[in-house]
């Protein structure tokens, strides 16, 4: 087949791709990475290119008539077909520097700072010891390895201490080099503890470890200074996964064709390298010297990331392959850090709540406290678990994508220009925003989405079913082929020029979202016979920006009418986690517990779930008596 | 630099080759092995071959003149310089099939045969388990594995339950095909047991493992059936190390030169590769099916194996890297047999005493017994154990190669065509040789050299020290320019033409080697200050064909002149150990505990070991009252 050249500007890459190739492949051979998140099938229509020059042949997709007529096309439906010039708008592109790391303290509900240690005692997984061996003789003849290990004998109280075939053939000319003198790098895990790193003499330099919470739409690292315990850097991106999909749900289908696993595998890898390449030059630290990784994440991107097959957990009985992941080493897995280097996965409970949650558990304390809590991660799935420090239970929940922006027509995640905040005049129906950075708005985020619903629902736009009233005087709210939408904002004040709006199908979604969250919460609490008085605390975490309007979402029924200070936000707990578990070897070995003890509850088994949902599909309940608050207000 | 093709007859096989490599290296590279103790320094004149047509350059070397006029070379001399035709003489040729791997009850002291397990349980290190497991349901959904482990736990008390990647990868598709039912093969290895591979329902295939003799100079391999514990068959060969040199010392120095190890390496593992190539082939055995391999040989050899650099085991103060080897997967070794199979290696002592020797113990039972035994591995070096189950206390001399036919002019091993025994008329000096397999003599082996060396004293040809006597009326002791020397056969009567001799020099070397021996056994007893009278058991291992000549070998002060019946002569122990280890989990346990427990004699220290070597320089000693029967019969 002839070959291509794809030159992309204005990044100035030209790739050499054969007849066929889609433009988003070759946009992501040439390292541009693009929006898309409905993994090719041209119905995001987020993945818009303009083709300058050259021969391509243009397929359909959602793509606007205006912008087809401008020359825009659909990367992933526009096929190469001789050499040509494209040029990326920076809408298109997915911008790592978007993604929002920290939950800074504004607004309603403040993310809660944890402490580093959540408790537990500053052991890190991986530390450097200085030692200084006798030197042999002919009496004293015993071989490097046993010296070395009776010396490192009084550093650890670990059963065996091991070293890889690589260190042992470095040992012999290491502690000759350093008379005797050597610094050794050691990891403890579960009782081994391995000689990972040898240095002669006394080393000064650092030891660091990853923290990576692998979501299934962004990756984010944590740089560790093994040391001090102290982050030193931190960075997050897009998962390069998105590529195929935007859930879980469409990666295991396209994990099932052929490379199709070993292609996910490679494509979070390579984001994850990519972060790690980034900190590592910004911060100038050698790959060498990063010794050991803690990565979260939920199950089907811990099956992924190891490159184990998927499939079985989209199938009924849902079996994930192991809910407890191998150590690997960082050669094996190909992650561009020390290559000895082991690569720790926080262990799942099911196949719906992953190892995120586990790190989540881990960080956030309930399973040391005697408090009764319910935590609730809010992402692409709602994820819950219930209990304190004698008992846990867990469930999952098909939330869908909308608080993080998939199925919303102008939803986004919580970066800059996404809508966080929404403010409606309840007479002239004018419409206030705040958006992430102050910027011209490009979208709407979770906590935008639950304040938008809100507060129309509190001015009397939708009813308690979500449909937009009639007689509303306002040409925001206004009729499409497509049915009703609100304008939030015109197109005048928007980043892209167009109007930004909710439809009639989004508020459905999210109604569909808040429901599956709250049915989760009462399924659970039904489960152990509870009811909501009974918790004393609720900490949510999860990708909501700056801040969680809870009164908004309790007056959509997404979470219990429980007194607000009962509510706790605590942002990314699994990185949190992760990171955690890095510097403390007690927690690591909580962390396995957790995954062991937390029950799973199947909320596919009998009626219960789906009864709550149904119940639960209205604003905020049909059962008012559970919004008392709600209630008197609206 | 131009290439040129170089063909060897009667093999008709061709390489191309760069000008200036040599026709030894151009033979290796043909697959054929030439014999050559020198390590290709040209001394040692066994590559011979002749060169038919083409140009090469022709070097000196250890050659006669008669050869060299008949248009024969030493291959490690003489280097290409454009297309060639040669002839590979049969003589010159390593023959595997030479390499004796039984010895059968024949003569004086014959080999004494172990029992399969030596009183250990039989648990073979690696077995196969059928499981019927539960189907999951929605609510029985633990993961894959955890239902794997679950069940297997009834078979194993193991308290870590492992699985590879890869392993892990293949287990959901393996389940459901078999329809959960799965046969399990696991290894297990010192407390924790490993899932080794998969098979979707009850499989009939078998489990197969190795064990691997890894010596200087020769390499031999059992394919054992791990379900039944016996040898399905054996194989051995030269160790293709040897075209790098004679003895550990010269492989020492050639791995510290450039790739020098990594060559060393693949020489040894391509051996083993050869012969389990050709022993799979033979029995119609799939490589996947070979799940474990036991290996023992000197630390040298164990060093060299591994690619772990033995450069500080020539230099005082002879330390080791470890004397404890990491169990290594076949797949990071390059082992033909299943990728996931542990590749084990026995534990060595010290720098001179090695898992071979460690593999004697294990499997002589001296460890076991209360019986104060002695136990002499007479090789390319002498090793030695004294001991009981109480204490075990080692040593190593440097016997030098004599007794496996190193450093003797006509030595060779013990394979076919090699000189066992020898008779001496005692008035017409007349000699009759018997030869292994009843060919025309090739060369004399171990056993033939003490043979010899005893007819020789007894019959007065030579005197206590060694020198031919003047006197002495036969055509058989001539003077030649490099001093005395004896016929044994007369060029007309053997395989290659040449007179068999004994020289001068010979008969020196071989009274250092026995008197280097002797020293060692005296150092270690009056390290422990106990006399020979005390030992009530001596067992000799080592490769001297079929028998060994005690009575011959106390006349010439080799072994110590106690009551016969105490001899026990065992053959290839290191084989036999390894093979033990491979069937019984609990000698492999013993074996590492054994290199932990034995105490190591450095005969380099003091002057005791100089003081005895000196006095042991004698047929048979200085002191004769060491030797009452001796000095009776002499």
């Amino acid at each position: 087949m002839s070959k291509h050249s794809v030159l992309f500007f204005p990044d100035n890459v030209a790739v050499q791709v054969e007849t066929g190739t889609s433009l988003l492949r070759a946009a992501s051979l040439a390292g541009i990475e693009l929006k898309s998140t409905c993994g090719g099938k041209g119905t995001c229509g987020r993945c818009v290119l303009k083709v300058k020059e050259g021969k391509v042949s243009v397929g359909g997709g959602n793509i606007s008539a205006k912008l087809k007529t401008a020359g825009y096309v659909l990367a992933c439906q526009t096929r190469v077909e001789g050499h040509a010039v494209v040029e990326v708008p920076r809408d298109s592109r997915l911008d790592e520097h978007q993604v929002l790391l920290d939950n800074k303290p504004v607004g309603l509900l403040a993310e809660k700072q944890v402490e580093e240690l959540a408790g537990y005692e500053f052991q890190p997984l991986c530390r450097k010891i200085y030692l200084e061996l006798d030197k042999p003789t002919l009496t004293e003849n015993a071989s490097d390895l046993s010296r070395l290990q009776a010396e490192l004998r009084k550093y650890t109280d670990c059963r065996d201490l091991e070293i890889s075939l690589d260190n042992l053939r470095k040992l012999p000319d290491i502690l000759r080099e350093g008379d005797w003198k050597v610094t050794v790098t050691l990891t403890s895990l579960n009782g081994c503890a391995e000689v990972l790193h040898l240095e002669p003499g006394r080393s000064t330099k650092k030891s660091y470890g990853l923290a990576v919470d692998i979501g299934t739409t962004t990756v984010v690292v944590n740089l560790v200074d093994l040391e001090t315990g102290q982050i030193v850097d931190k960075r997050g991106t897009y998962n390069r996964q998105s590529r195929y999909g935007d859930d879980v749900i469409s990666r295991i289908i396209y994990a099932g064709e052929e490379n199709g696993l070993e292609e996910l595998q490679q494509a979070v890898i390579g984001t994850i390298n990519h972060l790690v390449d980034k900190l590592l030059a910004k911060n100038e630290i050698k790959a060498e010297d990063v010794h050991v990784a803690v990565t979260a994440g939920n199950t089907t991107m811990a099956h992924l990331f190891l490159g184990i097959p998927p499939k079985y957990i989209r199938l009924e009985p849902y079996i994930p392959v192991t809910s407890s992941f191998p150590p690997v080493k960082a050669k094996e897995l190909g992650i561009a850090i020390n290559p000895e280097a082991w690569i720790l996965s926080f262990p799942a409970v099911a196949s719906y709540v992953g190892g995120d949650i586990v790190s989540g558990v881990l960080v956030n304390g309930m399973a040391e406290s005697d408090e009764l809590t319910l935590f609730i991660d809010i992402g692409t799935n709602g994820e819950m678990v219930l209990g304190n420090r004698d008992w846990l239970i867990s469930c999952a929940c098909s939330a869908g994508p909308a608080f993080e922006g998939g199925g919303i027509t102008y939803g986004m995640r919580a970066m800059t220009g996404a809508i966080e905040r929404v403010e409606i005049d309840p007479r002239s129906y004018e419409v206030q925003v705040a958006t992430i950075g102050n910027v011209k708005p490009m979208g709407i985020c979770g906590s935008g989405l639950i304040d938008c619903l809100a507060k129309l629902l509190r001015v009397g736009i939708i009813d308690r079913t979500g449909q937009f009233q009639k007689d509303i005087n306002t040409p925001r709210l206004r009729e499409t082929e497509d049915g009703k939408e609100f304008v939030l904002v015109w197109g005048k004040d928007t980043e892209c020029g167009k109007d930004i709006v909710l439809t009639e199908g989004d508020i459905k979604n999210l109604i569909r979202s808040k429901g599956a969250v709250f049915a989760g919460i009462q399924s659970l609490l039904k489960t152990v016979q509870m009811d909501v008085a009974q918790i004393d605390k609720i900490i949510i975490a999860g990708g909501f920006g700056n801040y969680l309007n809870i009164e908004d979402a309790i007056q959509i029924g997404l979470l219990p009418d429980v007194d607000r200070s009962k509510y706790e936000f605590m942002g990314n707990t699994s990185i949190k986690g992760a990171k955690l578990a890095l510097i403390s070897q007690p927690a690591y070995r909580q962390a396995e517990e957790l995954g062991r003890k937390m029950t799973y509850l199947e909320l596919s088994v009998g009626t219960m779930f789906m009864d709550e949902f149904v119940s639960a599909c209205f604003l905020p309940h049909t059962d008012l008596s559970l919004f008392p608050s709600a209630t008197k207000q609206s």
